[in-house]
């Protein structure tokens, strides 16, 4: 039956990080390879006391279809908290709910891209972004991560040569790089942006989740209304109920709910509900707190296990926050080898040539911390140390 | 910014249906145009027992993120219920769980769709499915409805004159129309299809909504690895979750799995978790006669009513099942002027324009009575009818 689908689909498949994945599954194997949150710090009670609320107190218009931009006193509490955290006006109408910021990604596609248009997006890049976005069949344009942030030269070369309608990045903590964007870079990427009139697709997962340094505003602060900015319930309390977010403004809204509600409608109505409760009933903030001091100490303990073990022509990049830190082997070495080492030794993480388009980035690998307690830490950084140190020789 | 958007979006603005249903929205219109269930129906306090031991059992995994094709136990409860009720063998591992089926329309498109691709759907059509589909730039290709449902001969005529990859269908108790498959158009559809290789999309969010006669099987049944099959619980238990469900062949399922995972991940975790305690501790079958036997009661009330007070030159389409009812007024009567007459008697339907892709049509119209209670049909056909003998003077 191969002929009978669509193009898009030869364009979707990079297999070998789905077989690396099941590899990593095997009770045995300690797995700095997945990208999870933490689920001993799910607010379980909390949620179950708000869903037993929403049930009894407004069952039946929580059990209806309803508007396809989502509750309203849901996108007003996320308006309230940029306002306050980020001194960013955006006006609930501006909002519209998603089922997580990865179909966010895809509906924000939907309204822009044709297919064979020049996207932008960072190297190494969010390998669920790479995903959502080949399926617009688009020309996918790679601009390098500096340790503070995209490389400006490049993006302008870039932005000079072609025409290019969309960028996707993730600012804060990246995913898999870590890597922060400073306060300059943000400027100068909204700067050049706004010259060329370009869309930024800005991905916000994280940047809750700060272990050190002063909170950056979104480039949407800077760039106004071509900045499309997305958030995310799913890392600062929990993934199952998919809710994210997507701002941006009216013109660009009205296009975004019309292909929501031919993409699914609206975004499941009970979760809504629930999550809004939790907001009333509970200290976010407050909540959040205790995941980044968590992932902080997680992140230290790894990096100073890598310093301890580790051997030193390895580099790593400390992250300022988030769930990942980027590691990178000496030239010619090649982490996709690492990797059949370390399975040998019931360790693993995802090779760096699964965030690159291009045949770059064979040398570098990506670590999670978030959702390994202190005990497989020291245990898996010990031995994936061992693993490089059998491969560097 | 208008130059900025996607050639799609040039396509999906029927804003005159928005700007109508606005219209039926205001509190002194008895509305028959919305296509809601009945909310008095929807089982509140059994889902709210299902969440609470969710939460208190499964709490942690249920919060967490989860496998792209949906929680197992749910899809075998939903594979059980084909074998049992239908007399088809769908494996698990055939099913995808999605954001309600129109998610499923989205998601069979990416896969089976190129721009341009002809199209084949129902005249009338459904309009989820047209907004939906819209959004891939297609040609629809309409095939006329009959009370027995699909003009066989009009089908062979398009598969023979062009090459067509998807046939989208709503074979029981269809929206807009209510028309029903007889058994000997669902055969000859499915030789059809088979016959020239082309894909079906078969949507049943209605067919255990049955009011008399006897049950059909799905066209998936006769054609098999080329039917693609959707179900639904919103209609059978409340739409407030977003959980509908697409059937495949593995072929098939291996290429949804990807696009379902470049949209949205995975379908709300809790909200599966929540719906299969449900299934575990209460009788569907059970709550389905309920819900069969209300919106039975409501149709024959709307079809007496009709017959009582309507002129006989309006004719109408008894429906076997369902929830919409449809009505044609004679030649040259156009259902957009009736609107405007209706609305002003406080009573409102949608105009059959709404469903047809060329300008025919203009003379039917749907109604829903699903969510409106005796009184309320009872008072809205007469005000309906009033209205009719007006326009038809």
């Amino acid at each position: 039956m191969q002929n009978m689908f669509a193009d898009r689909m030869n364009k979707t498949d990079k297999s070998f990080i789905r077989e690396i994945l099941k590899v990593t599954e095997q009770p045995d194997v300690i797995s700095f390879a997945g990208g999870l949150p933490n689920p001993e710090l799910f607010p379980v009670q909390e949620f179950s006391e708000a869903a037993s609320k929403v049930f009894q107190e407004e069952g039946k218009s929580a059990l209806q279809y309803a508007t396809t931009e989502g509750f309203l006193p849901l996108r007003e509490c996320i308006s309230e908290r940029y306002a306050n955290k980020a001194g960013l006006k955006i006006d609930p109408d501006e909002i519209l709910i998603v089922n997580g910021s990865q179909q966010g990604i895809d509906l924000v596609c939907k309204v822009f891209l044709n297919k064979g248009d020049r996207v932008l997006i960072e190297r190494p890049g969010y390998l669920g972004a790479i995903q959502a976005i080949s399926l617009f069949e688009p020309e996918f344009h790679t601009i390098q991560l500096a340790e503070d942030g995209l490389d400006i030269k490049m993006l302008e070369d870039e932005l000079n040569q072609h025409t290019i309608p969309l960028f996707y990045s993730v600012p804060n903590f990246q995913n898999p790089s870590g890597i922060t964007y400073s306060l300059e870079k943000r400027k100068a990427v909204a700067e050049l942006l706004k010259k060329y009139s370009v869309v930024l697709l800005e991905d916000d997962p994280y940047g809750d989740l700060r272990f050190f340094g002063d909170m950056q505003p979104p480039i949407k602060l800077f760039l106004g209304d071509r900045g499309v900015l997305m958030g995310s319930f799913s890392k600062i309390t929990a993934p199952g109920f998919r809710l994210g977010w997507v701002c941006a403004v009216k013109e660009i809204m009205e296009k975004l709910k019309i292909v929501k509600q031919a993409s699914d409608l609206h975004s499941n109505n009970i979760a809504q509900r629930i999550m809004h409760q939790y907001l009333l009933d509970n200290d976010l903030e407050e909540h959040i707190e205790q995941i980044r001091v968590k992932y902080k100490n997680q992140c230290n303990l790894m990096v100073s296990m890598l310093e301890q073990f580790c051997p030193p022509e390895v580099q790593f990049i400390r992250p300022e926050g988030g769930m990942f830190l980027w590691a990178t082997l000496p030239n010619g070495f090649s982490s996709l080898e690492l990797f059949e080492e370390a399975i040998k030794k019931n360790v693993a993480f995802v090779p760096g040539s699964a965030f690159h388009l291009d045949s770059m980035g064979d040398n570098s690998f990506r670590l999670n911390f978030s959702n390994s307690d202190e005990t497989k830490i020291e245990e898996g950084i010990k031995r994936l140390s061992e693993a490089i140190k059998k491969l560097l020789g």
